[in-house]
């Protein structure tokens, strides 16, 4: 049976016309109603299998998607999650982007990605975000209290990733006990002149790291410790291990709170200074980036589970975008030990 | 003069049923129709300066913020541009992805990311794509020629990075200048038995400096030259130098396809060949990405202009937002030649 000759000009005239096909199309030539159409693809609504197999075939026949917009202001769901991360120097942030986007697509939600130059750049991000009605907000950015606050008083549900503050969900490594499992393999070792190379003052997971380290050396007994601060960069790490050698002359080991600067500081000690490593000098570092694990480093670190931490952020997020008063948590992961040729170990008793 | 009792009532029922505030709440409590609210926020429409005052006075007090997704409906522009781009093993993945967007922050145009682990993948993130209502792609995977012309039936403005497609336009690093200027590089210094670690053969940037590399060998009368394939991490181009040297014993340089694959080639050759760079043997890259340059590698290869590709690429695409005749362009920008430690260089004539 041939197609009725209206329903081919229809379609041809769209086509012509070099526009998206609309819902109004689909029921012009499928001979039905707007609404029917309208809620064919909308969840749970009641239509007839005629009528819905006829409109689906006209819609495919004529490249008729419905409108993800105009589902998501009658369902107040968009699908889209905004990630806030700070694309500074930083050697896993490729992976944990890759991995919160790939647990995001997995549960059919798309990624709004906010990349941040600078922290400075929060604000206008927020406005951003309130405007387009985004389900929820995962960051690996720093926020502030008051920028914390705006997400309740918009009512959008937010996770921090590697972050935390009192009135949000958190998923974190944990840097206290990462740190001290790194100070004792040095101390078990036999170190004890330490230098270390920490972050910017204002870094919330760098303070979090220096403390825990300075700590751990502390209660061990070790309390000279020589400091120089980095950026996080490459270039700092390398600055940063001049600095030390300058300011305390030998050293045993270097602790660098992120696996870049650690990588810069045994470029520095290897090419500049003529150390060896682990011989002369042991140099450890935090994250567990790839990198890290590149032959010419082999660098001891801690490898921070990011397949386990973007799944529970992602967890948590939907829990809270389904229900607004599921209470705040804060979890917390242990990071694995990775013993690499970087430092010295142990010598194991006869 | 005290506010009216209403209003502070209404603001405050708001408040405690925990809803975002409404057009229509604005509309209520400054005594106007919502057609006047949505007039106030839209682009070119006229209003009152005393009523527009009121309207914005009100919004501001009950946190009020237009919605993105209506006003999209409206205007056919959502200032979203979706971009595709493939996580698999690239040392300088993270710089194109701050770069782009950073470029279409400035021009007030978000990013919705779809980061593929594979390449198959591409037709599922295509039916989002359809259904987000995205101003226009950026795509630095590849597409099939059946998934270009979809972007052409769906009206939706396409431009490819470091691909290319007849159809569709283009921003792409001169690989055959670039392998030829690296080539010419390794020449004149002397290298005449030559190893290539090229990419999987259907990836297209791959592909293309491989032959560029082979080309321009053949034209100095290089033709024997031994290859090992890899997949662009690190380890494919750790074992591929093994296999190399396996198969063709000393060589004097090695042609890698990027960076990441050159490096895991310079870890093999001198962790486990026990070969000198450059001494015994010569690396050469490609990228100019970030590791390349740590003191370790040094890598003399050809570094893409990012910063002016990723320009170009959304200059390209906002102009065919604005005009969907706009035609295809393909641009072809030149890489420059960085001469790193890794490669001997000529001796200067006396």
């Amino acid at each position: 049976m041939p197609k009725p000759q209206t329903n081919k000009k229809s379609t041809s005239t769209i086509m012509e016309q070099g526009r998206r096909p609309t819902s109004y199309d689909v029921a012009r030539i499928a001979g039905v109603s707007q609404s029917a159409v309208s809620r064919c693809f909308a969840p749970n609504a009641s239509i007839g299998a005629a009528k819905r197999e006829l409109i689906l075939k006209v819609a495919a026949e004529i490249g008729y998607k419905p409108n993800a917009l105009a589902q998501a202001l009658i369902s107040k769901r968009t699908n889209i999650v905004a990630l806030i991360i700070s694309a500074r120097t930083n050697l896993y942030y490729p992976e944990v982007l890759a991995e919160l986007s790939a647990r995001l697509n997995e549960r059919d939600m798309r990624v709004l990605l906010f990349s941040l130059s600078e922290e400075s750049e929060v604000d206008g991000v927020l406005d951003q975000i309130w405007r387009h009605s985004v389900d929820g907000v995962i960051s690996a950015a720093r926020l502030s209290a008051a920028q914390v606050a705006q997400f309740a008083e918009h009512r959008v549900p937010l996770v921090l990733y590697n972050r935390v503050a009192t009135a949000a969900p958190s998923v974190r490594c944990d840097s206290v006990s990462g740190e001290r499992h790194l100070v004792e393999h040095l101390l078990a070792a036999g170190h004890r002149r330490f230098g270390l190379i920490s972050g910017p003052a204002d870094s919330y997971v760098g303070e979090e790291r220096r403390t825990a380290a300075l700590a751990a050396l502390a209660q061990a007994g070790v309390s000279d410790v020589a400091e120089s601060r980095g950026d996080f960069s490459y270039d700092s790490g390398h600055r940063a291990m001049h600095a030390l050698h300058q300011a305390a002359g030998k050293l045993d080991a270097v602790i660098a709170v992120s696996d870049l600067m650690a990588i810069g500081a045994m470029d520095a000690a290897r090419r500049d200074l003529g150390l060896g490593i682990p011989d002369d000098l042991s140099v450890v570092g935090f994250d567990g980036a790839g990198p890290a694990r590149w032959g010419s480093y082999d660098l001891t670190s801690v490898r921070q589970p990011v397949r386990r931490m973007t799944d529970a952020a992602v967890s948590m997020l939907v829990e809270r975008i389904e229900d607004a008063t599921a209470p705040a948590e804060q979890r917390l992961f242990t990071g694995e030990l990775l013993s690499g040729s970087s430092a010295r170990i142990a010598v194991p008793a006869m």
